[in-house]
């Protein structure tokens, strides 16, 4: 036995069994079954040391993290999770480094139900591929291309938490109370908590979801166009953290919720008429922060509803 | 749009679409309909620059092998390959290694017709990992845990030419008629091909199957372990090309054969009463090469019948 089989080994019991996995890991491949009337669901998302995280990264978050912003993808379609697959390069077996990552991939694994069936072990630069899968009902899946005129806009969580934690780095906050705060902000960048129940009960109730990997607008963009509508969007109804208002530069805090990334709620499209009813549904708070408009553009809209500057790549460009 | 939307739109058109596609690249994630009363067969392998491949290798082969090595393992368990997922990370866009690569993923996608149905790419040292999947007829996957005492084990194809085209490396053949040769086994290394037709007539035939990415002694190791059985296997029955018997050396053959890896052969087990009627349903040569016999240990028999030395972990360790 080679190391990378001992690798292989810490992740053969990761998960507990599911009576819809025939065969899990151990043979060429795995055997899945869904449940009869129902589409599979698959997303696949890598994470890159020195891009994604870095090299000196807790190894639990990590693992979350890997697995979380796939499980995100499936909530966004509202989808339940199943199984993932993991294919994982490091440049060698450190076996402290290895516990960690498969404590913090289990404990989301876990916690969502979702179990490992197989995989793949190498060496080389560090980085995790995972493979998610999940089902819908057939023809239930909420895509991006559903968002309908007159459509509210709404989102869930609060949004800018984790590009604030990565824009106040790791800096050394100067009080208690701050310290705290800007833990709850890292908590959010590292370890964010994708929004599976949120995903399972939006289905058959909004026309259209995202998840917020890349920031709302850059995300609402997609829904945007694969919908062939427009949006107006009022900053003074996004949804802070209170760790997010504390520590926040008031003069940052609309390019941070607007375009900062990696928060991973959900943003919906759906009829005004629903959100009441789908917020009895959820496990996290729903804000409606806009609505969809005729046309192609997103606008931001300030309380007095005069239209602010806003580049519609979100982070990546916004200035 | 920046360079990796780029990427993204070298891959959204690759594959032709198929029926049970409900939603492929494009959405958060993608929807899939397997057929009534069958389970979903999941395979992931990556290959890493420098490990599985070198920088310089031509893209074509490395998008043909990266899907190649899945398939085979979906062809191991009597699957039908159905969609994959691609997540491709390299060190910046460049347009003529993506063709290529593109080019070469495409053809054995279309020539086995397998849809991608999304992926990821990201920035960082050049690999590829993919996930396959297929289905099968509820419960009639193929594993590697049921070989029983007195099956023939036989494989498809022949045996060691990706090891001999890896042994004789760049180094230039002397004559023309060598020269051919040598191409047919580098097309072997480089280019394998997936038993795919022979994976779905395999089905309800065979009691196990492996294929043979490790070797034959270290592949055929893991059904006798899965069965808790014996085998014995005959060198000189071992199919041989008629490249690999112009180009080996002889001392090196047997190694070669029963511990190089790289072939893409499937090994069975079955009754030997249905090696005819298998054989009447493959598209590719079918060899007899050893029985399943009682006990644990994997013997490698003579023509005299007398046991040569046999390292059961195959290439890795054999002398």
């Amino acid at each position: 036995m080679d190391e990378f089989d001992l690798i292989r080994r810490y992740f053969s019991t990761l998960t507990p069994p599911r009576a819809d996995v025939a065969l899990g890991i151990g043979d060429d491949a795995a055997l899945l079954r869904p449940p009869r009337g129902h589409e599979v669901v698959v997303t696949t998302d890598t994470l890159i040391a020195g891009r994604h995280f870095s090299e000196d990264s807790d190894p639990q978050a990590v693992g979350w993290k890997a697995l979380a912003v796939n499980l995100s993808d499936l909530a966004a379609m509202g989808a339940e999770p199943r199984w993932f697959t993991l294919a994982l390069t490091v440049r060698m077996a450190d076996p402290d480094w290895l516990a960690g990552f498969a404590a913090g991939l289990g404990a989301l694994a876990r916690e969502t139900g979702i179990a490992l069936v197989g995989g793949d072990t190498t060496q080389g630069a560090l980085s995790i591929t995972i493979t998610a899968m999940g089902t819908v009902p057939a023809g239930k899946a909420v895509r991006r291309s559903g968002a309908q005129v007159g459509d509210a806009v709404c989102v869930t969580g609060t949004l800018g938490d984790a590009a604030l934690a990565l824009r106040l780095g790791q800096g050394e906050a100067r009080g208690e109370a701050q310290s705290a705060e800007l833990e709850r902000l890292r908590t959010r960048l590292h370890r964010p908590v994708p929004r599976v129940a949120a995903g399972a009960a939006l289905r058959s109730v909004v026309h259209a979801a995202i998840d917020l990997s890349d920031g709302l607008a850059g995300d609402l963009r997609h829904i945007l166009d694969a919908s062939d509508v427009g949006a107006e969007l009022h900053a003074h109804r996004l949804p802070a953290s209170p760790a997010f208002k504390a520590l926040s530069d008031p003069e940052e805090r609309l390019k941070l919720q607007v375009s900062g990334g990696d928060d991973y709620e959900l943003c919906l499209c759906l009829s005004p008429r629903a959100i009441a009813k789908l917020r009895k549904r959820l496990d996290v708070p729903l804000t409606e922060v806009g609505r969809i408009v005729k046309g192609k553009s997103l606008k931001l809209l300030d309380v007095r509803g005069k239209v602010l500057a806003l580049d519609p790549y979100g982070y990546r460009h916004f200035t």
